[in-house]
């Protein structure tokens, strides 16, 4: 089955190669799908909200290696998390929590297999890409893989109310779920009131709003424009959201806002 | 058949490896060759140019998936378009026509096939990925290909005389092929006047001058340096040019310029 | 075999794709690994260096498309090195004289095959990326090597003591090899002595330090921080180095530093 990558390593830089070569040598005939590589590099929790989110494109079957690692060559464990037809491997700090724990269930294995040379800092290569590799060959023996309670670090399943990514044209992904947040629900930016809207194209040139996006996020958008710029916000800033007032009627019968 | 990829989703971003999670569902077996993910995101017309261009790169027998659509979730339709032994899918604004005109013949389909879960903002990954992958496996029906008289938006055939791309060196792409420009023509931006030269080595380091580029284009560059820091441009800016007068012959049989 | 890419053509630009095409078209079943398309454009020393290194994680028996290349078009030539059970093609312009150098032995020879259309500036397309082609599927006579005495242009296989890559987290890679730099030596850079560490998570937060990479060359960095940006050094920076003087024993027996 196929692998698929998700990781802080940089898409430009010198490590996605490496882990490549890496699994390579132990899926030589599987192939790699680069889901992203820009995750946020030091918070852990917006990856864990963005690679549940990413998750539900992942097909079943596949193997899913995780690594935003800011504490590689502390104590924390590599792990194997299996979810709803889906193996993720990587560190055990939080990035695989939110997948499984939104999971109708999961099970948590703690990875005993170590290579014969392991770097301090580079645990994707050495440690993890071997193992999905195992993983999605179907040798989970060679893995060895022991079952554990739970795992370590969880994050919970609730939603995240701020900004876990900001793509390449300015859209602002949150970490709300719109299959749980009402459309007649405004967020709230630096006192900026951001109304919903179906589409793009619905709304003039500039104009913000929020929708729904491919995801399944509350996701804040501009059209033809970036709503990060306009904002000024980056990955990280809390978000506020109310509802909006329905009209009152008025003893005259007329609508006010 | 391979498929290639030119989008303006990003190189760096989460989208691409949604496109290709789709085509592996599709077309299993197929190679996928990244052409551009950063395409100039709001301009249909250059990223057009610039397909048209790259497509002399890509095999015969190939499909193409191009998608730069600031209008997804609008009216405009998705189109196949079968030229020069290759198919091209996207959206019916425009994005296809060079390419397609420049056939020496093509024909145009509508995409009836639609996928059970379409997002309002992401067609390139529930619409055009899968009927790229029923194409690159031979299986034109299932696409539910419809026959047109054309497409609906054409931008011609004729050469674009401005910046339509700026690459990491800071060399100009224009939208003008060097088969229909002639060496004794110079450009001019800002006043500058900028000569033909055929090779980086051929001019001091730093000097401006224009050449023909790997893909047949008349390009705008400087030896070690970037054209684009040195003259101030971005992709958009229109450009002049003029033919350098022939040395006059004097009465005392003297060339001057 | 597989073929791993190093370039500058830049991993977000219009140039790999095209070499992939080509790669398409001559191994069309090999493995394609992008090492790094963000080689220090402008240096091929410090991207020999870098080369180097990231060789030690190329699988033997495969072959590397190695290309930065400012000066193409003149006249310096095409060659390949068969080193340590795998091949490297490239420009004779000192870009695979450190791998080949250090390699236990290396033989070098002139590529004498060309193709049709040899465009001035694209010899990774329309030259290289051909012959890294043919040599993967093991078609040695088709790409008409000659041997040949040495390369032109050789850096030696001495350590490089300065910036030869900076990484997306602003790490700082040194053209040094730590197997061959003590411990107790201190990096100077602007002044600012640099001590040894084994990890990251051994220092405090934003300290800077330097380490053993998973390269093996020594790098600087930061716990959770830009070492570039605290030092505000770049690519091409030379670095000094110096070793703690151990602490004198006094005449008391105390210990002074």
């Amino acid at each position: 089955m196929a692998v698929f990558l998700f990781t802080d390593f940089g898409s430009a830089d010198i490590y996605v190669g490496q882990v490549k070569a890496a699994l390579l040598e132990y899926a030589p005939r599987q192939s790699v799908v680069d889901l992203l590589h820009d995750a946020p590099a030091f918070s852990v929790r917006a990856s864990a909200h963005l690679l549940a989110a990413l998750l539900a494109r992942v097909p079943s079957g596949a193997v899913v290696l995780a690594v935003v690692d800011p504490g590689v060559g502390s104590a924390r464990e590599a792990v194997a998390v299996r979810a709803s037809g889906r193996w993720l491997v990587g560190p055990d700090n939080g990035l695989l929590s939110v997948a499984a724990g939104r999971a109708a269930r999961h099970e948590a294995y703690t990875i005993a297999w170590r290579p014969k040379a392991l770097s301090n800092s580079f645990h994707g290569r050495d440690l993890f890409a071997p193992v999905a590799g195992m993983l999605a060959r179907g040798d989970r023996k060679r893995a060895r893989l022991r079952k554990r309670a739970r795992l370590a670090v969880t994050f919970g399943t609730s939603d995240l109310s701020e900004v876990i990514y900001v793509d390449h044209f300015g859209n602002v992904l949150t970490g709300l779920r719109a299959s749980v947040f009402r459309r007649d629900r405004v967020l709230v930016v630096n006192g900026i009131r951001i109304p919903y809207a179906r589409v793009y194209s619905e709304v003039p040139q500039g104009q913000l709003f929020w929708y729904v996006n491919s995801l399944g996020l509350v996701e804040l958008a501009a059209n033809s424009a970036s709503a990060q710029r306009i904002l000024g916000i980056v990955q990280g800033c809390p978000l506020d959201s109310e509802t909006i007032k329905p009209p009152a009627r008025t003893d005259r019968g007329r609508l006010t806002i």
